[in-house]
C-alpha cells in the first residue's frame, strides 16, 4: 500500500512572516538603486519604463491591498510606488543636468 | 439626517482582475530594462543589489503563492525571479566584456 500523502500544513503566522519578508525584499530592492543614482548622478542605463510601469503596478497592488484589507500589501506597495516615483524624478533631473553640462 | 455610508461592495472577480493587472505591470516592468540593456550592452548605472534583492524577494513571494495556492502570485513571481536573474547575468556579462574592451 502506498503511503498517504502528507497535506501541506502551514501555520498562518509562518505564511504571513514569509509574505512580509518577501515584501520587504522586493520593495527594499529599490533603495540601493536610489543610493547608487544619488551618488553617481547617473541613470542613463536605467529604463524609465521600468520605474513607470512598476509604479503603475504598485498603485494597482495598493488598491488590491485596500480591497483585501491586507496591511502587508498596502504598506509595501505605498512605499514601492513612492520609491519608483522618486527614481523616475531622479532620472529626469540627472538627464536634464547632463544636457546642461554638455551645452556648457 | 446624514446619509448612511455605503459599504465597500466589490466583486471577487473585479478584485482578481485588479490583482492580475497589478502583477502584469510590476513583473512586466523588467522587460523594457532587459530590452534596453540588450540593445546598449550597458548596465553600469543599474545597481546589482536591485536585481539580487528583487529576485530573492520574488522567490519568497513564490513560496507565499504556493502556500496560498494563488496562481496569480505564483506565475507573476516565477517570471519576476527569472527576469531578474537574466538581468543580473547580463550585468555581469556586459561588465566583463567592457573590461575586456578597456584591456585591448
Amino acid at each position: 500500500m502506498l503511503p498517504r500523502p502528507v497535506p501541506l500544513q502551514l501555520d498562518a503566522l509562518f505564511v504571513t512572516i514569509v509574505g512580509s519578508m518577501a515584501a520587504t525584499l522586493t520593495t527594499g530592492s529599490f533603495v540601493p538603486q536610489m543610493v547608487k543614482a544619488y551618488r553617481t548622478k547617473r541613470m542613463q542605463d536605467v529604463s524609465p519604463y521600468l520605474m513607470a510601469l512598476f509604479a503603475s503596478g504598485t498603485t494597482l497592488w495598493l488598491a488590491y491591498g485596500i480591497f483585501k484589507a491586507d496591511w502587508v500589501i498596502i504598506i509595501a506597495n505605498a512605499l514601492g510606488t513612492a520609491f519608483n516615483l522618486v527614481l523616475l524624478y531622479m532620472k529626469y533631473a540627472y538627464y536634464k543636468s547632463s544636457r546642461l553640462d554638455e551645452a556648457r
